[in-house]
């Protein structure tokens, strides 16, 4: 199993950050297998949706709506209404796994692999890439 | 890896259509490995829920009250409230894992797998469905 | 595929119950692939979160808000509001993939692997843990 770890830059908003183009290159050259994607993260997720359509934006506004950042949260701590962050990933899971052919994300026309960071105190944000060929 | 994909026709109504039988299908007279079963859409997702019992009518009528066909969505096209369906994939992943064992499912008694299709204007989906056998 | 079943007690109240342990041991000694732990029950699912520190009370207020044990549901049986633990695992999948390097899940320092079972009338629950090793 061919595992590496890729850095990315979230800053301090909340942001859906395409990863495709790198998941895309860490298997080209590949056979068949899957592609693991994995957030070492307790408060980031990944999600398969379209980008730069809207759906990007709606994606953190209906997050906002159904986990508001207020003081609802028992775990306190960073900034006010960060505990939403932190239940974030049992909805949108910090793993994904896509089927890969021929060294090709069997992905549809318009799905992108998204890392869904809400957090606005990490700037940086680790993703790991795992690719598990056939035998 | 075996990879196939399979027609699924839901109609212009939103689904919860049952594929435990297709999924089944597929790994019969395999070994031991996963099944990855994957939705190359960007407005569906894939559950595992139980059939027949209501929680499919149960599980559109929450989607229905957590994520409204309303005008709020930044995306628009197609039918009206349509943005819903693209951030749908967040929370309903279109990624599913199931393990096999000696070819069959490793799926418990009221379990089914489930593509779920919110979207009212595509009356035809394709799902991938890959076996990785075990080295 | 090394494949096993834990039993795990959850008693009869909401649980968010933190399996990092018995997946841990179960991966260790193995060299690289990938572990799917995957919850044979129709009404749990699995969830990656920090333990600890409120986000475990935080998620089973807020799944008590986003799916209400009221009486919406068409599914009925058992305890009052019951058919909302038989949507949970469209929103908490009972299907989970997780890295392992040289015998070590590559989860991050806060991330815990949690089973989050709702269920009121359930108490004792299996879960699968399968071990795919790299060909």
């Amino acid at each position: 199993m061919r595992s590496d770890t890729i850095r990315v830059r979230t800053g301090n908003r909340p942001q859906v950050h395409d990863l495709t183009d790198e998941c895309a290159g860490f298997v080209r050259g590949e056979g068949d297998g899957l592609l693991n994607v994995f957030v070492p993260h307790a408060t980031a997720g990944l999600a398969v949706i379209e980008t730069g359509a809207g759906s990007d934006e709606d994606l953190l506004l209906v997050l906002d709506e159904l986990l508001p950042r207020d003081d609802r949260w028992v775990h306190r701590h960073g900034s006010p209404g960060h505990g939403r962050d932190h239940v974030l990933p049992a909805f949108v899971s910090p793993s994904l796994t896509v089927p890969v052919i021929g060294g090709r994300l069997q992905l549809g026309t318009w799905q992108s692999i998204c890392l869904v960071d809400t957090n606005l105190d990490n700037a940086e944000r680790s993703v790991r890439l795992s690719f598990l060929p056939s035998p």
